[in-house]
């Protein structure tokens, strides 16, 4: 269910947006749950357990798409998720505490530019701020949750507690590709640093001005590029990245006044980027020190790591280990839902393989047989589970 | 005299180019020479000799501008040119062979494209198939020409003779200004290679590809750009230059996929630039092969160097030692019409100290003391002129 013919291109309250909600729900309630959707869209499907005033235990990720999407970013632990509670009905399963399977609305936050939106309602974290955003055409949030049968002024009604919150997601990066691994128990959501550098220096005649009589902006950035590169390859499993460089005036025979850079810097371990991002600013000082160029450092982001529970992901190995793999942890470089389920909630988060760790991209790709054991280690999961 | 109010812009053809080429040859004149204007619209003034058949020493620079330009780039060695001859008729000096001032046309080849064009007309090595370029109407060359007087099918008769050819430019770069210094004799030209560089690697997600699996092409670029730096710093006069940088999708949060540079590198010793170019072709080889980038390397230009007549540049410093000043030699690493002039007659090229190094801007500046010590070594070197 797409908004573009030819590809999967699924936002926010769109057509297909409401299409994909419809479908969902009806397999939800074929599979026994009772099936609602809040006030932003999510839609949650409820399986009661033996003590219905228990606080669930929450499975769950995202419908909406990014444009051009694959078909398993999000969908995937939806899907799986309904799997595992039709295995359970099947095989006539009773939990102690209510099973919620949640899709939410919104998490790549495309139309919006408002990532997680879907679970910031959810876990009663929006900012009603948000309801001011337009998207292209102009339509305001607001009137778009409205348009949607939604109601803008009672989203922090729609909160909802959860006793835990497990994710299924793919990985979208290679490692488990490399490691010739199906499932992964990710052991924390890393926190990211984003920056702007700008470097100052002065423009000139690319044959006349010897080369010690130089400022030149773009060979300081250029040693800010290698450091990053080099700093990232020292200290795994930092991933720094130099995304956007931008020289002015950018004529082959003028040596350039100006370049600007984008940094990215990743950790699951707070300190361990805070201490990287410093030496990357010293760095940056001096590349701008020893060529006569002022450097402006811009930090743009400095949002911390997000740990997932150790007990819940202890579980989740010995589920995988259940389902015939072997123990693989690894840590997540890319934001899930799983990162603001976390602060009403313990949560766990597992990856499945992609291939190549392509992802965003129509060729997204998972095996049958990686559904079938993230179902399978899932269904382990929540079989086992104990509040 | 300018096309455009407020600023100084003199493009070849235009009413203001044409009011430049009147007003020089009206001072030529009231200074004692005969004047014609060839097929192009370069301005000769001659002034007979003792032996009217012998090659003349011919004195020259251009009257055509960038767009908002200085005002001394050109001008300064026309307008020398006839203070010289200004000069000689007050002190009643007569050379033994004919003395010739010639205004180049066009030299920064703004509107056509087509560097050097004046003073290629003049040496015979004008290439009729550049007549078909247009400027940004839609105007050939070879129209504009004929709308300019002149006759595009005889250019090949415009060719002159020269017994030597001597030029007085500013410096275009700061080497004069840092070292406190008036003027300069130039002893070569630099030779220059142009490149482009492109590198091609694997985007992907900055946040979940290990810095062990990425194929980062900036980083490949990077280590290009500080190479750059580094082999001019060690080899000097060697100056080279990385101005333009593109990087593709450039999004801070996507690893670069694509990346490209323009290397600009001269020295006024071809091997010495042959073997630098060499060396940075090595270095770009194994930037892209440790990081598994393809980089291709495509040379746009091999232009050699021009070296100065030896015996000429050495009276030449006479002249400057004549005018009190020291013996400054330097190279320069910006084109001249004496480049082309090189082609048919021993050349010499005086440098005169430029603000800040600071040219083809509207804050050009030469200081009035600094023009008239360029005025009387030039008269120095050609009252003692002997071929």
């Amino acid at each position: 269910m797409s908004d573009e013919p030819g590809r999967l291109t699924r936002l926010y309250g769109t057509p297909a947006h409401r299409a994909a909600s419809e479908a969902l729900a009806g397999w939800m309630s074929a599979a026994g749950m009772s099936v609602e959707r809040d006030a932003v869209g999510n839609v949650i499907g409820r399986l009661e357990g033996e003590r219905p005033d228990a606080p669930p235990l929450m499975l769950g990720s995202h419908f909406d798409s990014v444009r051009d999407a694959g078909r398993w970013d999000g969908t995937l632990g939806v899907l799986a998720a309904i799997a595992v509670v039709e295995r359970l009905q099947a095989a006539g399963r009773h939990l102690a505490v209510p099973l919620e399977v949640v899709a939410f609305a919104d998490e790549e936050g495309i139309r919006f530019g408002t990532a997680f939106l879907g679970s910031a309602v959810l876990s009663g974290r929006f900012d009603p701020a948000e309801l001011e955003r337009v998207d292209a055409d102009g339509v305001s949030l607001g009137d778009a949750i409205r348009a949607y049968g939604g109601d803008p002024t009672s989203l922090d009604a729609a909160a909802r507690p959860a006793g835990a919150y497990v994710e299924v997601h793919i990985e979208q990066g290679p490692s488990l590709d490399e490691s010739g691994v199906a499932l992964g128990v990710v052991t924390a959501i890393a926190g990211q640093t984003r920056a702007v550098l700008r470097f100052s220096g002065a423009a000139g005649h690319a044959g006349t001005v010897p080369m010690e009589l130089r400022h030149d902006p773009l060979s300081a950035a250029a040693e800010v590029v290698l450091a990053t590169e080099a700093q990232a390859r020292e200290t795994p499993p930092l991933v720094a990245t130099v995304g956007r460089l931008v020289v002015e005036p950018g004529a082959s025979n003028v040596i350039p006044g100006f370049a600007e850079l984008s940094l990215d810097v990743r950790h699951p371990d707070d300190a361990a980027r805070a201490a990287a991002v410093g030496r990357l600013r010293e760095r940056a000082k001096h590349a701008g020190h020893a060529r006569g160029v002022r450097v402006e450092w811009e930090e743009l982001l400095d949002q911390p790591a997000v740990a997932c529970d150790a007990a819940l992901s202890e579980r989740m190995v010995r589920a995988v280990e259940g389902a015939g793999l072997p123990p693989m942890r690894l840590a997540s470089g890319a934001g899930h839902d799983a990162a603001v389920m976390a602060a009403i909630a313990p949560v766990a988060l597992l990856f499945v393989r992609c291939a190549g760790g392509v992802s965003h991209h129509p060729d997204e790709s998972v095996a049958a047989a990686d559904v079938a054991l993230a179902v399978d280690a899932l269904a382990r999961f929540v079989e086992d589970f104990a509040p």
